[in-house]
């Protein structure tokens, strides 16, 4: 696959229906280095899934039974968005661990919305299900080319905006945000990949040395919780040597207080799992080593206007 | 004055004490017209407040009894910011409508702290008395030259980092900020002033023909609720011709969600009053007009975390 191509693509198709998100620096990072933030929790529905989604639903034709989705909450909201926005009827399957303010978002777009109970995967099932019953196309969360080459979108855009870091700590649920970093940048600056201790199929398959199933639960889990690492993730992941990292739920709750009372950035669990891996010394930086962090996702529970 | 040189001058003493913070294109000006934001809210201390307290503190030489600030929260937390970080010794005041977030934020930082019945104008008073009787230098929260000069430097690394507006609009409470903007622009491009309606010290100055004292009242008092506007920011505004529109607290409100709900931002209504200015038709920019708008401050209540 011509990675850099399809991102380069994608990164076209997609713009004007895209924000470009701020990028600044900040003495976050627990250390006294300061650490590049991209904020792409400013995107459309608050996380970078928007990426993936416009580009899926602009470089497919989709058929009059429209668009399907399984979403943790993120994915569904930003598939609903785009789909709205290019008045493309859209259906999205999401678990009850969703939650009421990812719920919310989902249901202002004025999509389709059906909520199952269990995890994302019982989520994916029941998606599955009504793409085969009615033609509708699915839009797979994490492990399809067109989501993951709009996913690589937001690293290509990092880097155009002046990006110096040698490392970029991103977080990892079933791999799209991090495949689409890898896929752009191959090799070219080091990647890290942080997951929770408690959602981490990114770390089992690189154990196991294949996808294996893992248990998904903890704060940050209904973003990161994937049963099973994204295919495409996995393969670039073991081409690249990327390694993941671990860190508990108590360090992603202390780095996500921290983007708030040290820079009011309001993120969810998610959106601060990768700093967390640097201010909990999961990833230790050399001296000289310039760092950069994905902000990844802002929607909290509660969502303070609820 | 040579406001251009002190603004210059300021930028350099206050570089490497604050954050060059983000800018940003937002499609939230309740119009079609993308608007140009800057996110000074996640400044230090989550307002602009802390450039005008960095370089006060930085052009002067403090004398051991340190210094001392009257504030409706915003400046007394960036005053014991700034003196924290530097050593110097800091006594804050504030009247009882900061609140308690405020009040909290100002206490981490280890300052002393004293909380005085009433609104700004009360804690101003008391912050005067304690200055007479220790000989604490007095950082004025917004009618002082270095202060202005400090606030300045916002303005002045907004056109750095590409601004392309004709028009910036930017909420008024005691006038430093636009004060800066004022003086650094110069009448290079259009500013519009905001106001809440029930704390509209430069409207009711700007009418009266002198600075006049307002009654202040509203959700966004606390930061924007000085009695009187500053001579500074009055002579300015009426050498440039700088008028002030008015907004009401339901559209102040009103932005503050939408800055939540569409990108993400958590402000306070100070921080939203610029925006609401543009959402709420105040102000209507002409068609070809581009416009942008200063947010300013990110201290809600009740503080997301506590």
């Amino acid at each position: 696959m011509d990675w850099r191509n399809e991102i380069i693509a994608a990164s076209e198709r997609v713009a004007g229906h895209l924000r470009r998100t701020p990028v600044m620096t900040l003495e976050i990072g627990g250390g006294h280095q300061p650490v590049e933030v991209k904020l792409e929790q400013l995107q459309h529905t608050g996380t970078f899934k928007a990426r993936g989604a416009f580009n899926s639903l602009l470089a497919n034709t989709p058929p009059a039974g429209g668009v399907v989705a399984a979403s943790g909450g993120n994915h569904g909201a930003a598939v609903a968005y785009a789909a709205a926005r290019l008045g493309i009827k859209a259906h999205i399957f999401v678990p009850e661990m969703a939650g009421p303010s990812k719920i919310n978002l989902i249901r202002r777009t004025g999509a389709e919305l059906t909520v199952v109970p269990g995890v994302y995967a019982d989520a994916l099932q029941a998606a599955q299900a009504y793409e085969a019953k009615t033609g509708a196309i699915q839009i797979h969360a994490y492990d399809s080319p067109d989501t993951v080459a709009g996913q690589g979108t937001c690293m290509a855009e990092f880097e155009n905006q002046g990006l110096e870091a040698d490392t970029i700590l991103i977080a990892v649920g079933g791999g799209g945000l991090i495949g689409g970093a890898m896929a752009w940048l191959q090799g070219r600056r080091k990647l890290v990949a942080v997951e929770p201790k408690t959602s981490c199929a990114l770390h089992a398959a690189l154990q196991a040395g294949a996808p294996v199933d893992v248990e998904v639960s903890g704060i940050a889990a209904n973003a990161l919780g994937a049963r099973r690492i994204g295919g495409i993730c996995y393969e670039l992941a073991q081409a690249q040597g990327v390694s993941s990292v671990l860190v508990d739920d108590t360090a992603i709750a202390e780095a996500q207080q921290a983007l708030w009372n040290e820079a009011r950035l309001l993120v969810e669990p998610a959106g601060a799992t990768a700093l967390a891996a640097l201010r909990a010394g999961a990833y230790v930086p050399a001296p000289d080593e310039r760092v950069a962090v994905l902000i990844c996702g802002a929607n909290p529970a509660p969502d303070p206007f609820d």
